[in-house]
């Protein structure tokens, strides 16, 4: 079979840190030498991505001098122009450094959070530099083990408090930025604030800019939650907040595994697919943003596999997107669709206008309806849909 | 040791479903005889509560004739008078019926959520009869087993539907109701909609009337997603919208338990009573609504065990609040938190005013920061003030 | 494409409880009426089925006359003498009665402990006289909610008791029959005994006959502690106690979802297949028992979705079937595996007869081993495998 | 309250790895310098502990020279002698080196596993030289993340290898030491080999010298897997082979969180505590070895906070000991232990001697049991005995 050919309008992109994950876990140091910038974006270039996407620290280490950091900078830039690869999305590192060991911006500490912000901003001017779009906020440290050692309250206010100031900061300066929190229910912390989509959501309601701020879900960690992500990112759509999305592979609810996208909940990275590509008003895209994978080159690889898995993540992407056009194009699904009444639910329940006087004034929605016809009847064939799907993802039909 | 003695004001309320439940679970039927709602409240005055809430098929089975609803709701009238307990809440059944089997409010079928309005119009018009003050909606049956099988974005247009027009509806009637919903993340259904507190936080901001709607969080359900809970009530609380919550034991990441409150995890328990108890301003309650248990008798118990179980719900309650008020008082606890800067948390980030240049011209932020030092040195103390709370816990202090 | 046939050598089987399933569960009643046995058996017949497995109470309810019984069984023989069908496998149900509801074999009751062997005994006999060849043991009620409601090491005691009891019985009747345990983490208990495939190959040791005593594993309940399921088949197999197997589908760690094999995780369900039909020695299957389907139709179909339902089962495992001997084909895979090593694995890490001596002075493995090499490069290429199996399962080689 | 005071007949010990750990994770680097041995042996002596126990690289890096090596072996000997501390266990580290990317004992790369035999046997020799009595085997490495990149049962082949030369060479040189496994399920590898205390039980059967292997289990381990750990105890006491214990403190299934025992999930530690310390003949100990607390200081602590830790693990076992023992002294404690009819379960289900057809005889146990009077009648009481133990638990009787 010919495998599908990415192409710059697929707009693939990967972090810095993921091809440059250097193997090291909690019970092993390093399995592989650093990569440097300008290589990893040639390769990229290579195996077909359109972006990359950094953190600080990713580019010049943390406590670089101004002129170290300078010099990474203008080489990032110089490999981007000879490759026309562009920088989509930036973030900040304010959880590897012992300085950041209880959070940033949501310490304990209010001096690491006035560096914390400090440090934000100077990146997010980089991001700005550099035309990134989106500006990730992972929260990976704002969290605690201990329920007495976090005030959730107070800390969502001084996470409320940096989200006001940044938005006003990226209004001020007439950045065309947006921000995404990228959610996650734990680890590194015990318990992290903002754990789901749902609680990230919710927050951004809070803020003063509530336009600037959205999300950046990842596939593994709502599964760490043991939730569903396609139905998370579902929500996230119909709220208007899917700002950017992370790819990866997560074989249920243990450490975040970070696998390539794909190499975990099969059916769920179909219908995830099906959702972004056919998702959308007339059955287009849903969602047209990066497509980023989030993820690390197991630490069994040498540099040939980090490649090798780089590939594999967009290959996989591209083979469930023709599987989920296939299976949208397929008759037999659409009428196992109608037959499921999945396509009635877009009706509303009420009719137009009408108001509890009308409703309770029609017999036929309680009186006269025959409630007990739905015993040994009335089934919504949804396990032949999903066989169907089983069927179309297997290749099958 | 005395127990401590339930009063009504402690506003101890227990579910007719909850010591009512025969036993019945997916591996076996019955253990136990239904209990009629007259000796049930009786008993539950016996025990120190302060209130009965109900779903209408708990009070008057599915199908009933209005001379069987009436005579039930006459019966229950008659016991509350001869108690003078209270319904604080009330809530619909639409999910045991063969009807509802892909849900009420958002089941595919347009019909089935007319009746599901119908049902749940009705039994609100008996809460507010009753002078329930809460109406709690937990939709266990909107959800789905496999991914095409439900349009996300389009079942929570529904839901938002159905709230929207019920919102309307309190108003119109003038009823003294708040509307609760009860996130959960799975069972019955694979995944249901509104899996946490977070996405259900997110939804009613979307609705109409966001003020008459809030939550209805249960311990066991946000553990089932493996959510601290103590931190999701404290970001429900953050938001407004702890308009009631069910309480109960949950041990680990598995089926609904329902267990007695205090049998699941009790450093977490030991943190929702003290953030309820002592969390408001001046450390006084953070919640002074229902402390609701919905739980289940095991299996195993027949009616000696129901109550003795209904009993342990109260008791472990009060034991963690006696706990959780002298690790409060504690000096020792006091000195503790202030070492780990839990207060400091409470200090804004920025100076009055602040901008994000006099932030940037504050050198000590930044240039000046020696984020070096708190590398082998300013340890937060966390794991002392876990200690502190485990002893209280334990009574050892 | 042509869907592939199964034939009776393929060994399906089903329960009668599984297609018999009537959709209760903890929320809701039955949403479809009961299946008579023989209309149960010819319709597993038209969906290529060999076999039909059955619990006691599943062929005559719990409490009937012996006459009831007889009749039902009689009922039982005529459609399988119709259809050809046979009953590889029964099973007695020790957990659905309230006599139940601390167990069976190991209740804390002693009398009912002796009336659960008696009906075990009872429905052994039946077995036999049915020619099924393997008797599951599933403990669902062995267990407890609370830890000191059970004393474990005398719970194991008991249960060797019964077991080496009913070994001894079965060879004193020279029937030619072999138990199979069925291990299970939790649901309907807080926990039950012998919760994995390991603690129940651990539990045989200690029997009186273990050469009658294997295992009986189901997809889901492995997966419901978060364990690979290939992985602990593996390992039953290595032990020579795969007696039998349970296929189906799950979702992650939740609640016991008994979905159609291969709707859960498709990744894991492939590598099932792949060893027990190519793991075996010269490549042949590694298991030749019944393929049996252990799973429910969902309470949301009628009828005609429990057929369709039962097809998928059969369709799926088939298809799989189909990737893995592509995938054991390929070239690519080939090479790919020795790239990774996999077949070395096989080779002994020891030479013929090598002493520690030996070993010690071998200097090419510890002195003169250059560790170091292992940084960065000899890589193992297990994403690169990972990926082909992705596509081969994905049909897409 | 007076705090229990350790002495050293209480057996406490501490890994060099747990207080020494540096804080260290997957996205942070280390918060702490390293601690020098002689300084932890000082430390623990003064904390209370007997006894120290130590991978080969936690006392001298990985590559170190002979001279190094013996140098940092001579200054452990003297401050042992200096304190009277003990080595009671030791353990190789098979983990952490890049070379054991795949795994030591079971690498796919044959010169790995010679490598990682002669590593184990070198720090074996120097752990009978100490005077260590348990070897502990944790295979963290053994596993895989992908399905066909490890053949499982070939796996399990070598482990078996592995030991099988280990014991024989334990034999040979007389040494007074017994093997420990240590399960877990999964991290860092996606899946490890043996991964529950159970498989760990089966795989010591298959071994030529299964007596000098037992177990190591660790409370967080079972846990990850949702595994109830004083039923896994008590399992592997049932066994005889609980040859040592680590203690520490995890909050459900997530990563491995490596707490304070007691940390966690209380009620279970609770039991565990009553389990070794009366679970014995007579009320005593079940359990003689060492309380070994293999926990990690959290990242957010300084050094001050690593010995606040160290004691926090002893003085909650030492509170877990003193309520478990008032627990079993409660008269009404043993009054509803009776009424629960736990001892009952300790009665052979079987008369002396009693032969299936002796059971059959017995109508009293089938024909004319009344199973139904089970039915809303005969309640075990479980639930007054959870609350019973929750109120010694919480020091409130």
């Amino acid at each position: 079979m010919t495998a599908p050919t990415p192409t710059r309008d697929d707009k693939f992109s990967f972090g810095l840190w993921t091809v440059g994950y250097n193997g090291a876990d909690p019970f092993g140091g390093p399995t592989r030498a650093a990569l440097d910038v300008v290589h990893v974006v040639e390769k990229l270039a290579e195996v077909g991505a359109y972006g990359l996407t950094f953190h600080d620290d990713d580019l010049f280490p943390f406590g670089s001098t101004d002129a170290e950091r300078q010099k990474q900078i203008d080489r990032l830039k110089g490999a981007l122009e000879a490759t026309g690869l562009i920088i989509p999305m930036a973030t900040t590192n304010l959880f590897s450094a012992p300085v950041f060991k209880d959070g940033g911006l949501t310490s304990n500490d209010r001096a690491v959070r006035r560096f914390a912000l400090r440090k934000l901003i100077r990146n997010l001017d980089l991001a700005a530099e550099l035309g990134a779009k989106t500006y990730v906020a992972w929260g990976g440290r704002e969290g605690a083990e201990y329920d007495s050692a976090k005030d959730i309250r107070v800390a969502l206010e001084r996470y409320k408090e940096a989200f006001d100031f940044l938005g006003q900061y990226v209004i001020d300066k007439g950045y065309d930025i947006r921000f995404a929190i990228e959610p996650k229910p734990n680890e590194p912390r015990g318990d992290i604030l903002l754990p789901t989509v749902g609680h990230a959501l919710a927050f951004i309601n809070e803020l003063e800019h509530p336009e600037l701020v959205g999300l950046n879900p990842e596939v593994g960690h709502e599964q760490m939650a043991g939730l569903n992500f396609q139905a998370g990112i579902a929500q996230a759509l119909w709220h208007g907040k899917l700002y950017h999305i992370d790819l990866n592979g997560q074989r249920g609810i243990k450490y975040d595994q970070d696998l390539v996208f794909g190499h975990g909940d099969l059916h769920n990275a179909f219908a995830l697919v099906d959702l972004l590509e056919n998702g959308g008003p007339n059955g287009g895209p849903a969602y047209d943003g990066p497509r980023h994978f989030d993820y690390k080159p197991s630490r069994t690889e040498d540099e040939d596999g980090v490649w090798e898995s780089a590939r594999a993540n967009i290959r996989t992407y591209l083979l469930l997107k023709e599987r989920a056009a296939a299976f949208r194009a397929d008759p037999e699904v659409q009428e196992a669709l109608a037959a499921a009444r999945v396509p009635e639910l877009g009706q509303p329940t009420l009719n137009p206008g009408e108001t509890v006087a009308d409703l309770v004034a029609d017999r036929s929605a309680f009186e006269d309806f025959d409630a007990a016809s739905y015993f040994n009847a009335k089934g919504f064939g949804f396990v032949r849909l999903q066989q169907l799907a089983t069927e179309h993802l297997l290749g099958a039909r």
